[in-house]
Protein backbone atom coordinates (compact mmCIF):
# COMPACT_ATOMS: atom_id res chain seq x y z
CA UNK A 1 0.00 0.00 0.00
CA UNK A 2 2.85 2.08 0.85
CA UNK A 3 4.81 1.42 -2.13
CA UNK A 4 1.43 1.96 -4.31
CA UNK A 5 1.46 5.23 -2.76
CA UNK A 6 5.37 6.48 -3.32
CA UNK A 7 4.69 5.10 -6.76
CA UNK A 8 2.12 7.63 -7.36
CA UNK A 9 4.01 10.46 -5.55
CA UNK A 10 6.85 9.66 -8.17
CA UNK A 11 4.34 9.82 -11.04
CA UNK A 12 2.88 13.33 -10.06
CA UNK A 13 6.43 14.63 -9.28
CA UNK A 14 7.53 13.80 -12.71
CA UNK A 15 4.30 15.17 -14.12
CA UNK A 16 5.78 18.65 -12.58
CA UNK A 17 9.13 17.84 -14.13
CA UNK A 18 7.48 16.65 -17.63
CA UNK A 19 5.84 20.51 -17.62
CA UNK A 20 9.17 22.01 -16.31
CA UNK A 21 11.19 20.81 -19.21
CA UNK A 22 8.10 21.35 -21.62
CA UNK A 23 8.35 24.94 -20.33
CA UNK A 24 12.31 25.53 -21.37
CA UNK A 25 11.92 23.81 -24.75
CA UNK A 26 8.98 26.18 -25.53
CA UNK A 27 9.84 29.66 -24.12
CA UNK A 28 9.04 29.22 -20.18
CA UNK A 29 11.25 28.97 -17.45
CA UNK A 30 12.45 25.53 -15.65
CA UNK A 31 10.01 25.27 -12.93
CA UNK A 32 6.90 22.86 -13.18
CA UNK A 33 4.01 22.18 -10.24
CA UNK A 34 0.66 19.88 -10.16
CA UNK A 35 -1.77 19.66 -7.76
CA UNK A 36 -3.75 16.33 -6.57
CA UNK A 37 -6.88 16.32 -4.77
CA UNK A 38 -7.99 12.69 -3.80
CA UNK A 39 -5.01 11.44 -5.90
CA UNK A 40 -5.98 13.45 -9.16
CA UNK A 41 -4.59 16.27 -10.50
CA UNK A 42 -6.58 18.75 -10.35
CA UNK A 43 -3.73 21.93 -11.07
CA UNK A 44 -0.76 22.60 -13.35
CA UNK A 45 1.56 25.31 -13.96
CA UNK A 46 4.81 25.94 -15.19
CA UNK A 47 6.52 28.91 -15.02
CA UNK A 48 5.60 31.82 -17.53
CA UNK A 49 7.10 35.01 -16.43
CA UNK A 50 8.60 36.46 -19.32
CA UNK A 51 6.35 34.80 -21.73
CA UNK A 52 3.10 36.48 -19.93
CA UNK A 53 4.36 39.38 -18.61
CA UNK A 54 3.52 38.40 -14.76
CA UNK A 55 6.16 38.54 -12.32
CA UNK A 56 3.90 36.38 -10.54
CA UNK A 57 3.35 33.52 -13.00
CA UNK A 58 5.52 30.64 -11.43
CA UNK A 59 4.74 27.52 -11.73
CA UNK A 60 2.63 26.85 -8.26
CA UNK A 61 0.59 30.14 -8.48
CA UNK A 62 -0.39 29.31 -12.15
CA UNK A 63 -1.37 26.02 -10.36
CA UNK A 64 -3.23 26.98 -7.19
CA UNK A 65 -5.07 29.19 -9.49
CA UNK A 66 -5.80 26.21 -12.23
CA UNK A 67 -6.68 24.27 -8.98
CA UNK A 68 -8.86 26.86 -7.61
CA UNK A 69 -10.80 27.57 -10.65
CA UNK A 70 -10.97 23.64 -11.38
CA UNK A 71 -12.47 23.02 -7.49
CA UNK A 72 -14.54 26.09 -7.51
CA UNK A 73 -12.88 26.95 -4.08
CA UNK A 74 -10.14 29.12 -2.38
CA UNK A 75 -9.16 26.86 0.05
CA UNK A 76 -6.99 23.97 -0.58
CA UNK A 77 -6.50 22.26 2.39
CA UNK A 78 -7.15 18.66 1.13
CA UNK A 79 -4.39 18.81 -1.76
CA UNK A 80 -0.94 18.05 -1.88
CA UNK A 81 0.93 20.27 -4.10
CA UNK A 82 4.26 18.75 -6.30
CA UNK A 83 7.12 21.30 -7.53
CA UNK A 84 10.35 20.37 -9.41
CA UNK A 85 11.67 23.28 -7.36
CA UNK A 86 11.56 24.34 -3.42
CA UNK A 87 8.80 26.89 -3.62
CA UNK A 88 10.30 30.42 -3.29
CA UNK A 89 8.67 32.87 -0.53
CA UNK A 90 6.19 34.27 -2.79
CA UNK A 91 5.03 30.83 -3.86
CA UNK A 92 5.18 29.57 -0.19
CA UNK A 93 3.16 31.88 0.83
CA UNK A 94 0.40 31.20 -1.53
CA UNK A 95 0.53 27.20 -0.31
CA UNK A 96 0.32 28.84 3.10
CA UNK A 97 -2.75 31.18 2.26
CA UNK A 98 -4.13 28.09 -0.12
CA UNK A 99 -3.91 26.24 3.31
CA UNK A 100 -1.87 23.22 1.44
CA UNK A 101 -0.55 21.35 4.32
CA UNK A 102 1.80 19.10 2.23
CA UNK A 103 4.39 19.99 -0.40
CA UNK A 104 6.72 17.86 -2.14
CA UNK A 105 10.07 19.43 -4.05
CA UNK A 106 12.26 18.03 -6.13
CA UNK A 107 15.50 20.80 -6.25
CA UNK A 108 16.47 23.02 -3.50
CA UNK A 109 16.90 26.67 -3.20
CA UNK A 110 20.27 26.69 -3.42
CA UNK A 111 20.11 24.66 -6.29
CA UNK A 112 17.84 27.03 -7.84
CA UNK A 113 20.11 29.94 -6.98
CA UNK A 114 23.35 27.89 -9.02
CA UNK A 115 21.32 28.68 -12.31
CA UNK A 116 20.70 32.35 -11.73
CA UNK A 117 17.31 32.39 -9.88
CA UNK A 118 17.08 35.04 -6.38
CA UNK A 119 15.48 32.73 -3.61
CA UNK A 120 18.21 32.72 -1.42
CA UNK A 121 18.03 36.33 -1.39
CA UNK A 122 14.54 36.79 -0.90
CA UNK A 123 14.42 34.31 2.08
CA UNK A 124 16.99 36.69 3.55
CA UNK A 125 15.55 39.31 2.64
CA UNK A 126 11.78 38.78 4.17
CA UNK A 127 13.37 37.73 7.27
CA UNK A 128 15.32 40.44 8.35
CA UNK A 129 13.97 43.58 9.89
CA UNK A 130 12.15 46.67 7.40
CA UNK A 131 14.90 48.98 7.46
CA UNK A 132 17.96 46.22 6.11
CA UNK A 133 15.86 45.35 3.38
CA UNK A 134 17.28 46.36 -0.11
CA UNK A 135 13.64 47.23 -0.96
CA UNK A 136 12.64 50.72 0.69
CA UNK A 137 9.71 50.40 2.49
CA UNK A 138 8.07 53.38 3.89
CA UNK A 139 4.98 53.66 6.32
CA UNK A 140 2.18 56.39 5.79
CA UNK A 141 -1.13 57.43 6.36
CA UNK A 142 -2.06 54.22 8.94
CA UNK A 143 -5.40 55.85 10.60
CA UNK A 144 -6.87 56.60 7.43
CA UNK A 145 -5.65 52.73 6.19
CA UNK A 146 -7.56 51.89 9.04
CA UNK A 147 -10.51 52.63 8.16
CA UNK A 148 -11.17 49.80 5.47
CA UNK A 149 -9.74 47.22 8.43
CA UNK A 150 -12.72 49.02 10.95
CA UNK A 151 -14.86 48.86 8.06
CA UNK A 152 -13.96 44.61 7.18
CA UNK A 153 -14.27 44.12 11.15
CA UNK A 154 -17.97 45.80 11.52
CA UNK A 155 -18.90 43.71 8.26
CA UNK A 156 -21.47 41.14 9.36
CA UNK A 157 -21.81 38.96 6.19
CA UNK A 158 -17.97 38.82 5.08
CA UNK A 159 -16.39 35.75 3.99
CA UNK A 160 -13.27 34.96 6.67
CA UNK A 161 -10.44 33.16 5.30
CA UNK B 1 8.72 70.37 -4.59
CA UNK B 2 8.97 68.47 -1.65
CA UNK B 3 5.59 69.18 -0.51
CA UNK B 4 4.18 68.48 -4.48
CA UNK B 5 6.15 65.00 -3.91
CA UNK B 6 4.30 64.15 -0.37
CA UNK B 7 0.90 65.44 -1.95
CA UNK B 8 1.41 62.97 -4.98
CA UNK B 9 2.39 59.76 -1.93
CA UNK B 10 -1.01 60.59 -0.13
CA UNK B 11 -2.72 60.81 -3.04
CA UNK B 12 -1.36 57.46 -4.57
CA UNK B 13 -1.91 56.03 -1.15
CA UNK B 14 -5.96 57.57 -0.89
CA UNK B 15 -6.77 55.96 -4.09
CA UNK B 16 -5.24 52.65 -2.62
CA UNK B 17 -7.64 52.90 0.25
CA UNK B 18 -10.20 53.77 -1.78
CA UNK B 19 -10.44 50.45 -3.52
CA UNK B 20 -9.60 48.91 -0.09
CA UNK B 21 -13.15 50.42 0.87
CA UNK B 22 -14.94 50.40 -2.13
CA UNK B 23 -13.16 45.99 -2.18
CA UNK B 24 -15.09 45.79 1.35
CA UNK B 25 -18.17 47.51 0.36
CA UNK B 26 -18.44 44.76 -2.40
CA UNK B 27 -17.60 41.29 -2.23
CA UNK B 28 -13.84 41.70 -1.45
CA UNK B 29 -11.17 41.98 1.13
CA UNK B 30 -10.47 45.15 2.86
CA UNK B 31 -7.01 45.61 1.15
CA UNK B 32 -5.89 48.11 -1.93
CA UNK B 33 -3.34 48.73 -3.90
CA UNK B 34 -1.72 50.98 -7.03
CA UNK B 35 1.28 50.65 -8.70
CA UNK B 36 2.70 54.27 -9.93
CA UNK B 37 5.27 54.78 -12.81
CA UNK B 38 6.34 58.33 -13.72
CA UNK B 39 3.84 59.45 -11.00
CA UNK B 40 1.08 57.86 -13.08
CA UNK B 41 -1.25 55.14 -11.70
CA UNK B 42 -0.66 52.12 -13.93
CA UNK B 43 -1.88 49.33 -11.84
CA UNK B 44 -4.49 49.06 -9.46
CA UNK B 45 -5.83 46.44 -7.16
CA UNK B 46 -7.97 44.94 -4.80
CA UNK B 47 -8.37 41.95 -2.65
CA UNK B 48 -10.77 39.58 -4.26
CA UNK B 49 -9.83 36.02 -2.93
CA UNK B 50 -13.01 35.05 -1.74
CA UNK B 51 -15.00 36.75 -4.90
CA UNK B 52 -12.63 35.16 -7.75
CA UNK B 53 -12.00 32.04 -6.11
CA UNK B 54 -8.21 32.88 -5.98
CA UNK B 55 -6.12 32.46 -3.03
CA UNK B 56 -2.97 34.92 -4.89
CA UNK B 57 -5.66 37.66 -5.52
CA UNK B 58 -4.34 39.94 -3.35
CA UNK B 59 -4.40 43.57 -3.89
CA UNK B 60 -0.22 43.61 -5.13
CA UNK B 61 -0.29 41.04 -6.54
CA UNK B 62 -3.83 41.95 -8.96
CA UNK B 63 -2.13 45.56 -8.97
CA UNK B 64 1.26 44.46 -10.18
CA UNK B 65 -0.04 42.03 -12.80
CA UNK B 66 -1.91 44.88 -14.22
CA UNK B 67 0.65 46.79 -14.46
CA UNK B 68 2.82 44.35 -16.21
CA UNK B 69 -0.10 44.04 -18.76
CA UNK B 70 -0.09 47.79 -19.27
CA UNK B 71 3.54 48.39 -19.66
CA UNK B 72 3.91 45.52 -21.52
CA UNK B 73 7.07 43.91 -19.29
CA UNK B 74 7.52 41.72 -16.57
CA UNK B 75 10.03 44.15 -15.05
CA UNK B 76 8.89 46.89 -12.81
CA UNK B 77 12.23 48.52 -11.27
CA UNK B 78 11.04 52.11 -12.10
CA UNK B 79 8.10 51.92 -10.43
CA UNK B 80 6.46 52.37 -6.90
CA UNK B 81 3.60 50.61 -5.04
CA UNK B 82 1.21 51.89 -2.77
CA UNK B 83 -0.47 49.62 -0.46
CA UNK B 84 -2.89 49.72 1.96
CA UNK B 85 -1.23 47.46 4.59
CA UNK B 86 2.43 46.28 4.84
CA UNK B 87 2.64 43.24 1.77
CA UNK B 88 2.22 39.50 2.87
CA UNK B 89 5.02 37.46 2.68
CA UNK B 90 3.80 36.52 -0.79
CA UNK B 91 3.04 40.06 -1.85
CA UNK B 92 6.47 40.97 -0.69
CA UNK B 93 8.10 37.86 -2.60
CA UNK B 94 5.93 39.33 -6.15
CA UNK B 95 7.34 42.75 -5.23
CA UNK B 96 10.87 41.77 -5.19
CA UNK B 97 10.16 39.10 -8.51
CA UNK B 98 8.96 42.31 -10.33
CA UNK B 99 11.80 44.47 -8.58
CA UNK B 100 10.12 46.93 -7.24
CA UNK B 101 12.36 49.11 -5.45
CA UNK B 102 9.84 50.72 -3.24
CA UNK B 103 7.06 50.65 -1.46
CA UNK B 104 4.58 52.94 0.59
CA UNK B 105 2.32 50.71 3.15
CA UNK B 106 -0.42 52.01 5.34
CA UNK B 107 -1.37 49.81 8.34
CA UNK B 108 1.00 46.89 9.77
CA UNK B 109 1.33 42.84 9.01
CA UNK B 110 0.10 43.43 13.19
CA UNK B 111 -2.81 45.20 12.40
CA UNK B 112 -3.85 42.68 9.80
CA UNK B 113 -3.64 40.23 12.42
CA UNK B 114 -5.68 41.84 14.68
CA UNK B 115 -8.74 41.69 12.29
CA UNK B 116 -7.97 38.14 11.43
CA UNK B 117 -5.14 37.95 9.31
CA UNK B 118 -2.41 35.44 8.70
CA UNK B 119 0.47 37.69 7.48
CA UNK B 120 2.74 37.58 10.91
CA UNK B 121 2.46 33.94 11.18
CA UNK B 122 3.04 32.90 7.83
CA UNK B 123 6.42 35.42 8.11
CA UNK B 124 7.32 33.60 10.82
CA UNK B 125 6.74 30.04 9.36
CA UNK B 126 8.82 31.58 6.42
CA UNK B 127 11.74 32.06 8.63
CA UNK B 128 12.18 28.85 10.44
CA UNK B 129 13.91 25.90 9.05
CA UNK B 130 11.74 23.71 6.70
CA UNK B 131 11.14 20.44 9.21
CA UNK B 132 9.64 23.24 12.09
CA UNK B 133 7.10 24.54 9.95
CA UNK B 134 3.46 23.98 10.06
CA UNK B 135 3.28 23.05 6.23
CA UNK B 136 4.94 19.55 5.75
CA UNK B 137 7.56 19.73 3.14
CA UNK B 138 9.34 16.80 1.52
CA UNK B 139 12.32 16.70 -0.95
CA UNK B 140 12.16 13.74 -3.42
CA UNK B 141 13.30 13.03 -6.96
CA UNK B 142 16.21 15.81 -6.89
CA UNK B 143 18.37 14.30 -9.90
CA UNK B 144 15.22 13.44 -12.13
CA UNK B 145 14.16 17.41 -11.31
CA UNK B 146 17.89 19.09 -11.96
CA UNK B 147 17.25 17.53 -15.24
CA UNK B 148 14.98 20.76 -15.84
CA UNK B 149 17.88 23.13 -14.63
CA UNK B 150 20.37 21.75 -16.68
CA UNK B 151 18.47 22.19 -20.13
CA UNK B 152 17.96 25.77 -19.02
CA UNK B 153 21.84 26.33 -18.34
CA UNK B 154 22.14 24.92 -21.55
CA UNK B 155 19.57 26.95 -23.48
CA UNK B 156 21.38 29.65 -25.54
CA UNK B 157 18.53 31.80 -26.19
CA UNK B 158 16.64 31.55 -22.61
CA UNK B 159 15.49 35.38 -20.94
CA UNK B 160 17.27 35.38 -17.72
CA UNK B 161 14.87 37.41 -14.91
Amino acid sequence: MNEHRIAKDEEFMREAIRLAIESVEKDGGPFGAVIVHDRNIVGRGANCVTAANDPTAHAEIVAIRQACANLDTFLLDDCECYATAEPCPMCLGALYWARIPRVYYGCSSRDAQDIGFDDTRIYRELCIPIPQRDIRMHQMLRKEALSAFRLWREKSDKIPY
